[in-house]
């Protein structure tokens, strides 16, 4: 089995990190491998924020946790948060932004480096909070949350769920 | 620079493939991937139709087609065609069915496979034959069309496309 494989086999999804930051030079190649993913007619309608202010991440595990309403920090203590989002304008955003979320969570992985996707980003940046970071960015257009891809050095080791039964149907 | 960063930033699109078959080994590697990409809730909303059958392979072709209103082949000639759906009860089905075809895409890449991500799935699934071809394989439910990952050994080199400017903010 190849190392790409072996991967995409072992990634979990983490849910309790340790507070070390990540060193830039890894964080710079998880963000590479996103913007590598494909997208429809290459497109290119996602953008990635990497979050590593700690104020701004912050914010955003408040806004998270108010759509889910509650109060725990639903990005389970990881030090960086990179929020996906795309351009809805591009009939495929949807697709191409989940793809950006899958490479940045399996270039993590293959890096010693814990992830999850965390859903309500749609949300987070429909609320007034969220587009004002977009402005405060400069970022303008039509631009729909994806997820939020946590990341940070993992706390606890998850083994592989059981897959489901009839997940894939062979035609011969 | 890993073996799985290099896949990731290496992978393209494939838009001319060789007649060969895909050796059943390699595929069930590439199908095992795509199992294992996470899922909203672990909830694994998504199946997968793997499809060598070249009349039924034909067949998904000639309805995408008609979608798209031309003749030519829309799967460019690759002998094989992974048809990703998911179950639209899931509320993350969208982005669940999209991240397995990201992994199968990446699968195959480190395994010398081309790939490239087909769309117009949902459609062709609502068309009676695409619905008729489920109901033959005792599936039931809401499964909606995510994507096509077609699939064969590669018959041109591609170079990278430049990634567009402000592909990624820093929040520091």
């Amino acid at each position: 089995m190849n190392e790409t494989i072996k991967t995409l086999l072992s990634r979990r999804s983490i849910r309790k990190y340790k507070k070390d930051p990540i060193p830039d030079e890894i964080l710079a190649q998880i963000l590479e491998a996103g913007t590598y993913a494909p997208t429809g007619m290459n497109k290119q309608s996602p953008i990635i924020l990497a979050v590593t202010n700690t104020s701004v991440r912050n914010q955003l595990a408040q806004l998270n946790a108010q759509v889910l309403g509650q109060d725990k920090d639903p990005f389970y203590g990881a030090p960086v948060v990179l929020a996906v989002l795309a351009d809805k304008s591009v009939s495929t955003y949807l697709y191409d932004g989940s793809l950006v979320m899958g490479n940045l969570m399996n270039a993590a992985a293959s890096l010693g480096i814990g992830s999850c996707y965390i859903f309500r980003a749609r949300e987070v940046f429909e609320m007034e909070e969220g587009k004002e970071l977009l402005r405060s960015l400069g970022i303008t257009g039509s631009y729909e949350g994806i997820g939020f891809c946590i990341l940070g050095y993992q706390d606890e080791e998850r083994e592989a769920s059981k897959r489901k039964e009839n997940y894939i149907y062979f035609i011969q």
